[in-house]
């Protein structure tokens, strides 16, 4: 049980909206040397630093040595002046303008879409790669839109170095975690339909949804009236369909992203996709169960291998002592966890399977796919 | 948000355990008559009276003025002795026996399962008839599976008054909640395939369960290892696969109960059902994400009509305001709520709908369904 305190605490250092101090770490045992900060490397910057992904890509950039010659930190007017230890080094945090960009290699943006919008486009005239984790460049013609582990070549040719700027999207984060479980059996046995339920995590929302869900069960834990500036309703103890607008077709902009985002990344316009997203009072990470049905059959033990070979994936699928992902053991963690592999008894044959994916939002659903991307750059 | 603080103060004083004190309602007014004591009523016996079920059988007695000349409290010999205050009279929980039905017309059974099947055949042999909550019988061929607002003639010349006892199963809470919505669907167009993701409270696994949530949640906001006494895990700020028993074929129990139990409700031995069964931290009511497949098309409009006009069914379903069911506002009410209702974009036509149902397990999920059941014996 102890592993569950850990991450606990893990969590509520986030939570509370501290901004965390990645030092150099200790993977390979504490005489390891930082290789990170490097002359020859590119410059980089983090738009919405100051955010609950913003901290991620740094706590992410660090966790990897990611190569950097100079970083800035970007946030808005209201952040700006914040002070950033990160790697033995201080930073303060910079207002975006138009100029922020001048000599910056690769700029990762998590600061929402209008900022997106807004600045990715002058970022990409001064010659810089944004790799944007935001919807705003998602679905537009020539955007790639990838997951490392699913679809580098869409990205084919951009590189740091020839002066070019770009554009890349991060895809949405129920989509990622979707796919990191899906794909691998999709390139083995085509998926022609999928229908997914979520169970979405605090963190989609942002820090400020995760302290409201802490404070609020504070309150409903006490007899109190909760607080409901964030989503207008009582999370704790609760679930709700998701927040994001409801379209004309009856969908939420949450779910349509799994529809849309599925057909580029797969690039295929006809793999069927239904999805019903639901918002449950979990802090980051995100639970799916999704249904596949396959054009030819795949028999579950020839899927579980196809898994448990998969990159960045993680088979836990443990019928005899009921042991399957939860969404607090992939908290914190890159891997993407996958269960409950089983045959699905509504289809015939072996055409269908039911899986349960979980995958820590702000980590692989966002800031570590991002960076994954932008190793792909060097 | 007043509501939402009142439902939260009604279940804390389930989820601690106390005996509730149902006395006469006011429904209309406080010059109202009770009805329930009379003469010529049958004799009740409640086993389990002591549990969260048990418990609410005597809340949801009370509530509908279901007429009785005694009512016998009957529980395990631990909980022997306690007292009971039910509409202004008071009662000593009884240990249950193999005498225990000698006299009593009509026994309401929450015990588990093999306290089910240990006392059911008993029970029946003395001229009782048994409404069991538990899985015991609920397969077995001759028994009927009932929920009275979708296949009541299942239970056709079993009455009260003949002296012959019979055995009537209530079925799994996840099966009632999710089939209140898509039988009358059903009915209009024949659903050939069902695929439900659950996201399921607490409750179901008993008041033991909701204290321990309870205990968890204070456990981990205050940074302390969380007891894990129910399910050996984390159950707070996270979710996880239905706690049953898995089975060869993958599924867990639960899971199957909402396949094989459709089958019998619906009295179609063709319908496909496939269900992911999970446990989220909400108290006391069940939500479920249901994919429909129709043999004949039912386009949305037709199908909220239908819903609409359903007995025992609310439909929540404001796109505009993003107002759909949740759990926290069916805990403690008789009706299902149903929302969400969409058209399948990844179905041909109008031959799949997507639809959210939200119900309180404890109430029609189990407790309101038995005496539904039961009043039909009068």
């Amino acid at each position: 049980m102890a592993a569950f305190t850990n991450q606990q605490l893990h969590y509520r250092s986030d939570l509370f909206g501290r901004l965390r101090i990645p030092g150099p770490k200790s993977r390979n045992g504490p005489t390891r040397v930082r290789m990170s900060l490097q002359e020859n490397a590119p410059s980089l910057a983090v738009v919405g630093v100051t955010g609950a992904v913003g901290q991620e890509f740094l706590s992410v950039l660090a966790d990897r040595d990611f190569p950097y010659r100079s970083i800035k930190m970007l946030a808005s007017k209201r952040s700006a002046g914040q002070r950033i230890s990160f790697e033995d080094r201080n930073y303060e945090v910079e207002e975006l303008t138009a100029d922020s960009f001048d000599g910056i290699d690769i700029a990762l943006f998590s600061a929402g879409g209008s900022i997106s919008k807004q600045f990715g486009p002058i970022a990409v005239d001064r010659g810089t790669i944004v790799v944007d984790n935001s919807s705003a460049f998602r679905m537009v013609d020539g955007v790639p839109l990838v997951i490392p582990e699913v679809n580098p070549e869409a990205m084919d040719g951009i590189k740091v170095g020839n002066g070019k700027g770009a554009l890349i999207a991060n895809p949405n984060c129920s989509t990622i975690i979707c796919l990191m479980a899906a794909t691998p059996l999709h390139r083995h046995s085509k998926v022609i339909r999928m229908v997914v339920s979520t169970y979405q995590a605090a963190s989609g929302a942002g820090a400020a949804a995760m302290r409201e869900l802490e404070l609020q069960t504070h309150e409903v834990l006490e007899g109190k009236q909760p607080t409901c500036d964030i989503f207008q309703r009582q999370y704790a103890f609760n679930l709700f369909s998701h927040n994001s607008s409801v379209l004309p077709n009856g969908y939420n902009e949450e779910e349509m992203k799994l529809v849309k985002e599925t057909r580029k990344i797969w690039n295929d316009s006809n793999v069927r996709v239904t999805a019903t997203c639901i918002r449950v009072p979990v802090m980051r990470a995100h639970a799916e169960s999704v249904n596949l049905q396959f054009e030819k059959p795949l028999d579950e033990d020839k899927a579980r291998d196809i898994l448990k070979n998969a990159p960045g994936l993680v088979v836990i699928d443990d019928r005899a002592s009921n042991n399957f992902p939860t969404p607090l053991e992939v908290s914190k963690k890159d891997d993407v966890a996958v269960g409950r592999i089983r045959r699905d008894v509504s289809q015939e044959g072996n055409h269908g399977l039911d899986i349960f994916v979980c995958g820590d939002q702000i980590r692989k659903g966002a800031a570590l796919n991002a960076i994954q991307i932008a190793e792909m750059l060097l």
